[in-house]
C-alpha cells in the first residue's frame, strides 16, 4: 500500500512527496515547515552546524522554515542554578528574565550559522514575534502568535526564523517561560499559527518505541502514532516531548515528526515516528506500546470507616496537600469498614503521611493502620485499538500471570490499561507484555 | 576650606551632605542616584551580593536607584567568542543579540538579590525601558531615554531598576549593543534622562590616579578631575572610563564618580574620584596627570618631494585605509623635499606600508625610504590649569632632558602636551614628570 496516498497533505505537497512535478506548470510553492531542535542537538556550535545543515537542506527544497532552538544542554540548568543561589523563593519574573537568556544565545549562533551557508536567516526572541502568554511565569500559558512580523519577512525574502524556544512575553511586557519541555510547546503552536505542513522534533532519540529499549532487546521504533496514544505514552514517563505539545498538536491537527538529530536522511526520508490522527495511523496492531514508571508508590488506608463522603473525606486532604493521586482500588474489608488504597509519586509519601494522620487528629477520617509500600512500579499498555477490540485486558492479566506476577491495583482509560505491580518485576512484565502483544513486529 | 561649600548639590542634598535635618520640616525626598557596576563587580553570585549591598544602602538613606549591570566578567568574551567561531565576517545584528543575552542574565540576578535584602527592585532589559538607539549595531548611538515606565514603577514602590548596560532596541525593534564598554556610556545617559544627582561608576580600581601607580610610586588618587582632563585621560589609555561616557557626562553636566567596588566606605563618604564641571574642581594644580601609551609607532616617509598638497597625497590614503594617524612632524630636508614622520598604532603598520608603497606606485607620491619604527611610546602630561599658565612646555622638555630622553615628535592641545620618545625610556620618562610637576602631592 502507498504510504502516502491517503495523508492529508494538499496537492503541493503531494507533488513534493513524489519527487514528481507536474510537466509544463510553475513549481508549486512549497509549504511552510517548523523544525525544532533540543537542547542535546544545539550543544555546540558544531552540533548547531549539523543541525544547521538539516535546515539548509529543507530550505533548498524549497521550503520556507521557522526553526525553534532549545538553550544548550547544560545552560538552562546553570542558569536557573545561579538563580537558585541568589534566591530560594525567587521572583519567577527574575527568574524568567534570566533562564530565556539561553535560548537567544542558541537563537543568534543559528541564525548566524544559517547565514554562513548562504540562507537569509534571522533570529527572534519571544518579545520581537511576538509569542504573548498569560503572565503565570515560568509556566506561561500561550495565548497567540500573530504571524505579520516574520510573514513580512518572509514575504521580504527571508527563507528561515530562528525563534528562541520556552519564552514569550506577557500583557504587562516582561518575559515570561513555558515551563521545562516548553520549546516543544512553542514549536507546535507555531506550526499551529502558521499551518505549517509539519513540525519537526529534532532530539537525541529517534522517535517513539514500542517500550524502552534498554529493558526489551525486542522495541521497536514506531513510524506512527496517534495523538491519543502518544498522550498516555508521555504522561506515563516516555520523556520524548512535552505533553502539552501533544495535546496542542491534537487541538490544531499539527502533523508532529519525533526524530533524531543524530540520524542519517532528512526531508520526507527522514527516519522517525510521525504523531499525527487516528486515521492516519497506518499500523494496526491493538496495543501500540508497553510503558513503565519506576517512581510509584503505594499507600493503604487499612480498616477505613466506611461512609458516604469517605472518598471526598480521604482525597481531598491529599489534594490539598499537591499529592498527585493516580490509581485507587477500594476493598471491602469487614462490616462497615474498608481497605483504601492508592498509588502516587514516591517522593510524595511524606506529604501525603503527614496530610492523612492530620485529617485523623481532626477527626474527618478514621483508619487502624497507614502503610506506604515504595518498592512498586507501574506498567501500561497502550492503543488505540482497544477501543474497538476487546479481550485486551485478559491477555494483559494471563501474560502477567504466566510468570507469577501478583497485580496489586488496576486502572483503565478508553486506549490503556495500567496495573501497579512489584518493581522486581517491572522489567520481566514489560517484557512479557512486549512479547504478549506481538510488538516486536509492525501490525 | 569646606569642600562641599561650592557643590551644585540642591538644598535636598545639602541637608543630607551634612548629615543634618532642618528642625521641624518633613524629610525631603532624596533625588535619584545611577550606580554602574562593571563585570569584576559582578563577577559571581558573592560579588553581585557585595554589589546589591552599596545599593541596599544608598536604598536606605532614602534614595531611588537605578543600577546599570555589566555581563559578568569572561562572559561577554565567552559570548562573542561563540559568534566568531560560528561566523568570521558575523552579521552585527546577530552579534549584538547574543551577546546582550550577558546583561540580561546579571540585571536579573541583581534583581533577585535585591529582592533578598528586601529591597523592591526589578530587572529591564533594554527594549523594556525602552533604551533606543540607532541601527549601527554593535557601535549603536543612544538617541532617546523615554522615563515613564521606570519613573511610574518608581511611584508604585519600587526601590531599584536594575537595568541591562550596553544594550538597546533600534528602531527596527532589533537589540543593538553600544561597542565594548558601553556599559559606562548606558549608566550617564540615565543619569541624564532621570536629572540623576550622580553617576557612580564602581570598578576594579579605586579612582582616576595621577600616573599609573605601577609606574611612579607616587602616583596619587584625584580627588577631582575636569570633564576635559578625564577625556585626554581616557584617550590616552588610562582605561577607566569610555571616552564616550565622558563626553555624554560633559555634555549633560552628569556629576561622574569613579570608585572600587572592592574599598570600604559608601554613599557620600565613599572614596574615589570625581568627574566635574571645571570650576567644581578644588586643586589647583597646573598638571592634573602624565599619561602613557606602550602600544604607539612611528613612521617616517625620507625625502618626500615637497609639493602643495603633499600632506593630503600621504594621509589621503592612510585614512581610506583605515589607520589612525595620531601625531605629524614636518622637517625640512634639503632643498623641495622634506621628512614626513607620524605615528601610529603599533599594529597598523602593515596597512599603512601597504597604503603607502601603493600611493608610490600609482604615482601620487615619491619618497626615498620608508622606515617604520615600532619601539616608541607616547607620554602626555594633561591639566586644565595649562590653559592659564604657561611655562609647562618648558617645565616638561628641560625634565626629560636631564634624564638624557630624546623628544622625537611633539603634539599640544590647549590642555595636553604629548611626545613620543623611544619606548625603553618610557616609565623613567613618566617619573620624570611626576616628579617634575609635584604630582604626588595634592595642589
Amino acid at each position: 500500500m502507498h504510504r502516502f496516498s491517503i495523508c492529508l497533505a494538499p496537492p503541493s505537497l503531494r507533488a513534493y512527496d513524489t519527487g514528481v512535478e507536474p510537466a509544463g506548470r510553475k513549481k508549486p510553492t512549497m509549504p511552510l515547515l517548523v523544525m525544532k531542535f533540543g537542547g542535546t542537538s544545539v550543544g555546540s556550535p558544531d552540533l548547531i552546524r549539523r543541525a544547521a545543515g538539516r535546515v539548509a537542506a529543507e530550505v533548498a527544497r524549497g521550503h520556507d522554515v521557522i526553526v525553534i532552538v532549545s538553550a544548550m544542554s547544560g545552560e538552562t540548568d546553570r542558569l536557573s542554578g545561579m538563580v537558585s543561589e541568589t534566591s530560594a523563593l525567587f521572583d519567577a519574573r527574575e527568574y524568567d528574565a534570566v533562564v530565556s537568556a539561553g535560548e537567544n544565545v542558541t537563537a543568534g549562533l543559528m541564525a548566524l550559522t544559517l547565514q554562513e551557508m548562504d540562507v537569509p536567516a534571522r533570529s527572534w526572541q519571544g518579545w520581537q514575534v511576538p509569542l504573548n502568554t498569560t503572565s503565570a511565569h515560568s509556566a506561561a500559558r500561550i495565548e497567540d502568535i500573530p504571524t505579520g512580523n516574520i510573514t513580512a519577512k518572509f514575504a521580504e525574502g527571508m527563507k528561515v526564523a530562528v525563534v528562541a524556544g520556552f519564552q514569550g512575553v506577557s500583557p504587562e511586557g516582561r518575559i515570561t517561560t513555558l515551563g521545562r519541555g516548553g520549546s516543544d510547546t512553542t514549536a507546535v503552536a507555531f506550526a499551529a499559527a502558521f499551518g505549517a505542513a509539519r513540525c519537526d522534533i529534532y532530539t537525541d532519540v529517534d522517535g517513539v518505541y514500542t517500550t524502552d529499549p534498554r529493558i526489551s532487546s525486542g522495541a521497536r521504533r514506531l513510524n506512527r502514532i496517534a495523538f491519543e496514544e502518544m498522550l498516555e505514552l508521555a504522561s506515563l514517563g516516555a520523556r520524548v516531548l512535552q505533553t502539552r505539545s501533544v495535546e496542542l498538536a491534537m487541538r490544531y491537527k499539527v502533523k508532529l515528526r519525533v526524530l533524531s538529530s543524530f540520524a542519517d536522511g532528512d526531508g520526507d526520508e527522514a527516519t522517525g515516528t510521525l504523531v499525527c490522527d487516528e486515521e492516519e495511523r497506518m499500523e494496526s496492531n491493538v496495543v501500540s506500546g508497553v510503558a513503565h514508571s519506576r517512581d510509584e508508590a503505594q499507600m493503604t488506608l487499612v480498616s477505613v470507616a466506611d461512609r458516604p463522603g469517605i472518598a471526598a473525606a480521604i482525597f481531598g486532604p491529599l489534594s490539598g496537600a499537591g499529592v498527585n493521586v493516580d490509581m485507587i482500588v477500594q476493598n471491602i474489608a469487614e462490616e462497615g469498614r474498608t481497605d483504601m488504597t492508592f498509588s502516587l509519586p514516591t517522593d510524595q509519601v511524606p506529604r501525603a503521611e503527614k496530610a492523612l494522620r492530620q485529617a485523623k487528629t481532626d477527626g474527618n477520617i478514621n483508619f487502624h493502620d497507614l502503610i506506604a509500600d515504595v518498592n512498586v512500579a507501574k506498567v501500561s499498555v497502550v492503543g488505540i485499538g482497544m477501543r474497538s477490540h476487546t479481550g485486551v485486558a485478559a491477555r494483559m492479566f494471563e501474560a502477567l500471570h504466566a510468570e507469577g506476577i501478583n497485580i496489586k491495583v488496576i486502572t483503565t482509560s478508553e486506549i490503556k490499561i495500567s496495573v501497579l505491580i512489584d518493581r522486581k518485576y517491572m522489567e520481566l512484565a514489560v517484557q512479557a507484555l512486549h512479547d504478549a502483544f506481538g510488538l516486536e513486529k509492525a501490525g
